[in-house]
């Protein structure tokens, strides 16, 4: 046995974010994740494989896939696991563009949105307290290694807003058309609940709410799924601002 | 017992696309999915729930959380499960905006794309045949009722591009900058599968070859998920010559 029984216990227990904060390490699963982690710079702390693999310099220790499997989250193990570091995290720093996410709860739509912001530039995003935890495996998964790049704090929202001197926009169901805002390239673009949209309290922190237009007949759907209206607005923001 | 075992055995083989086939039905679960489909004019064939329920003249059959859970394909049953005639499919009429999707093989990539067709007032999407089916179960969920209102057809799309005389725009990692395109109020937009994008045969048949710039590092994540990058690209479209 190349894996430990105390070092199973580890890594499922790092499921949970009580034991992600306990030991400060989260889990990452497939050679793709794994090693656009490495590439970023992030060294495994421990590194698991069913089959030979050698990802930037980094070997992976050989078990059996059903050692994997007994240490995946997955429900069917990819061909590799690693457990790396979580990153300290900076202060943030009030300038260029930042996402702001208001109780987002489901992990594909924070990991959704973690990628949208690495591929707009976009290298801060902060958290209300009760957002999902971004170390959460399945998060993981969905950023496909821009966690890495994409630095993500959790505050209390309504300070963060109230200390920084940016200029505040909310996606919201009726506002100004996004296509006839003017968009600055410094600002805090607030996103909220999947159900509730933007709390009642955060809602007047806004200086600008702003809606992408609905083109389809009255019954259509009545709402976007938030990552993707996240990508639509930032794709928005930067293409008035952009280089 | 107010379902039979005949009953469950046609429900759950539903999760299977040959049994589909066969029956010309399909599932949908929970009360927000099941209203939506309803609303939209369609009349379940088969309606159960664990409660008390009825929606816009359907009443469901009450049967126990038990029998609920057995019929269901999710882990955690929501409170209801209807059963829908498939609709008829009528022949694609070339005009307005299309989207066609080449080898999508994700349900919930497909479920948010039919989602954003019935906001951006896309009324017609094209599937190549090896397309995952969109009565998939998964593929419902995340319609969230939307497609009852977008028609969905399956066909070789290399023919049904050259038969068509629309323009025709292909999303590929190193086009022309979608910002600063001239977008039509008719066309048909080709995505490309999730791993491998447009296929080469396809690529070669497209007017336009068209990119989200990236804004982030060089180092920036590789590529947008494809529900989100058509969420973008619809957005421009509609943009440009919405009403």
């Amino acid at each position: 046995m190349l894996i430990s029984k105390s070092q199973i216990k580890l890594i499922t227990g790092l499921q949970q974010k009580k034991y992600r904060d306990k030991y400060g390490l989260f889990v990452a699963e497939g050679p793709k994740v794994i090693s656009e982690l490495i590439q970023s710079g992030m060294i495994p702390e421990m590194f698991f494989a069913s089959e030979t693999l050698s990802v930037a310099g980094s070997s992976a220790i050989l078990i059996t896939p059903g050692e994997l499997q007994k240490i995946s989250m997955l429900k069917t193990a990819n061909n590799s696991l690693a457990v790396f570091k979580t990153p300290k995290v900076s202060p943030i720093q009030t300038r260029g563009l930042i996402v702001a996410l208001d109780a987002i709860r489901d992990p594909g739509n924070l990991g959704t949105i973690i990628r949208l912001c690495d591929w707009f530039g976009v290298s801060q995003l902060v958290c209300s307290t009760d957002t999902v935890d971004c170390y959460n495996p399945k998060v993981i998964q969905a950023t496909m290694g821009s966690i890495a790049r994409v630095q993500v704090n959790y505050t209390n929202l309504s300070e963060f807003i109230q200390q920084s001197d940016l200029e505040v926009f909310g996606a919201v169901m009726s506002g100004e058309t996004v296509y006839e805002c003017k968009l600055p390239s410094e600002g805090i673009l607030v996103m909220g609940n999947e159900a509730n949209g933007i709390s009642v309290a955060l809602e007047q922190q806004l200086n600008h709410r702003i809606t992408i237009p609905r083109f389809g007949e009255l019954q259509a759907t009545e709402s976007l799924n938030v990552a993707t209206a996240t990508g639509i607005l930032l794709s928005e923001f930067r293409r008035l601002t952009g280089k």
